[in-house]
């Protein structure tokens, strides 16, 4: 086998995010599940986004954060996800590719706009997301390129992109192409309410084609329909080579045979959670790719999770690497 | 005279800023001219985009910013300017609109994108501004409201607008039409280099038609081309009813009539100076539109701005009455 070229590649959902803080009261006024991700049409996006505060707008999409600062932290990274040939696209582009990662696909030309986020953060730091899927629909499997995943160590997919149809097809193929150009595929669960609608799939998937499991407290719980954290950890642990689950300030714990570490959370101030899981497994997957410890890679994950939750936005503004020196 | 219907209404350029961090080898290994602002042209923005790091777009545009945040304030505020029909051009809608500003003006279609500003910040918290001004260019006369600005206690003029020729003619026009309805002008000089674009209309227009001056050291100095804030605040006091001229961290002097009053800095955390002015004026503005004195009206404005200068981009992301709240 060929020395990989990149360390990571992902495949997800190319997503501009618009942030904005709300009270707690805005959620129920909008009947919204605090701290979920729900799917939107352009008529609801439309409506939500009149009511929302003045927001900012920046690169998000949960893989693709995941790229940008495994990128920062100085891991060789590309990323596969359809964007739109318009203004949003462009920023979507310019801010995942000045990180430096590869960034080959092409965008969608006279179709849906680039997907959006509308995330509303309240004063706990907890942010409810809405994502209107536009140009990412259309991600298929004529956007793979067989040869680049041949030539990254770990190719990592979004939960997420289980809900495009035909993303959900490319997302198999995707596995099928890294495991066998002798390759590793790794996955993360994104959010329980997309466990719920996929749950089937996701344990299949999960069972036969991942190597690396990402998910937080409520999606793995979610994933096997169990009702405590050790539960859902040995049936994991059963299922999968190595599993990083996230439990919030309660840190991480990573399974690999007969290793079970546990890592602490990195203490920060919370000002918005969104891409705290995505930066987690950014420093996860760079510490990974050095050929670190499973605790190291936790540390690093749990470090990259605290820049990340002590501002708004999903990707570090600013150089992460300075950041995070002792 | 009939009450006013709005407290201030502000025409200026319409423009959504791009912010990043930047190291200070950044400027001069792109010739930029620290802390100013210049203007370029399609080619020039799309060099300098694709060389910045990855950023936060928010809506900006500076007699803009300081309406957004009077609004934030209790002010009753409307503003002219233009965007294009596109992306960018619905954010900056959005974003004016959902702090309670009134905005008629139609945006443009078919030519020029929105305006974008981008902005890159040294870590001394220092921005340095580089314009496009796309559809912006195109606001002119028939964008005038002379009714609106008919109701409006004070209109609200940013020196940018000399830039953009059309745009010159109006702001003219408007405070020639707001002198007639018996309200008030207030002009800010905008930039030092803007000033020296235009030194000679500036000049004019100071002395015939401002009754409210509002300029910082840099700018004050430029318009009456003198070395010392002193003889550029006995030149200015003589010409303009009210002037409000920023000190940064010596804070500000108020001048009326027999009335000078010194105004301390509030003391801040300084992240990104961006909209520092624009804030400053807003809130002056904003407690002048309450009948309040001179050292209070510059005190909301030390506040307004201290808010501000704490966090990346030029107007508060949150409740900015909850931000002041002591």
């Amino acid at each position: 086998m060929q020395p990989a070229r990149f360390d990571l590649l992902g495949i997800g959902n190319a997503i501009v995010d618009v942030v904005a803080p709300v009270e707690h009261a805005f959620l129920s006024r909008h009947d919204m599940t605090p701290g979920g991700m729900s799917l939107i049409d352009t008529e609801r996006a439309e409506a939500l986004y009149a009511a929302m505060p003045p927001g900012q707008e920046s690169s998000g999409g949960s893989v693709a954060n995941s790229c940008a600062v495994a990128a920062m932290l100085g891991a060789r990274v590309a990323y596969l996800g359809k964007v739109a040939d318009d203004e949003l696209g462009a920023v979507f582009r310019h801010d995942i590719a000045a990180t430096g990662v590869h960034f080959p696909t092409a965008p969608l030309v006279g179709g849906a706009p680039t997907a959006r986020c509308l995330i509303v953060v309240t004063p706990d730091g907890q942010r409810t997301m809405h994502t209107y899927l536009g140009a990412a629909v259309s991600f298929g499997e004529a956007d793979l390129d067989p040869a680049l995943i041949g030539e990254s160590a770990v190719t990592y997919l979004e939960g997420y992109l289980f809900d495009p149809p035909s993303a959900q097809f490319a997302f198999r193929r995707a596995a099928e192409i890294a495991h066998a150009a002798g390759r590793q595929v790794a996955l993360s669960l994104s959010d329980a309410f997309c466990v719920h609608r996929h749950r089937a799939a996701f344990r299949e998937m999960v069972r036969e084609q991942v190597d690396i499991l990402f998910a937080n407290e409520a999606e793995i719980c979610s994933l096997y329909e169990v009702n405590s954290f050790g539960e859902a950890a040995d049936a994991v642990h059963s299922e999968v080579t190595l599993a990083a689950l996230t439990r919030s300030e309660m840190g991480s714990v990573i399974l690999r045979g007969g290793e079970r570490v546990a890592v602490a959370a990195e203490p920060t101030t919370v000002v918005d959670t969104t891409g705290a899981g995505d930066a987690f497994a950014a420093g996860f997957l760079a510490a990974y790719a050095r050929g670190e410890t499973l605790g190291a890679c936790g540390r690093l994950g749990s470090r990259a999770a605290a820049a990340v939750i002590a501002q708004y936005g999903a990707r570090p503004l600013g150089d992460l690497r300075t950041m995070l020196e002792d």
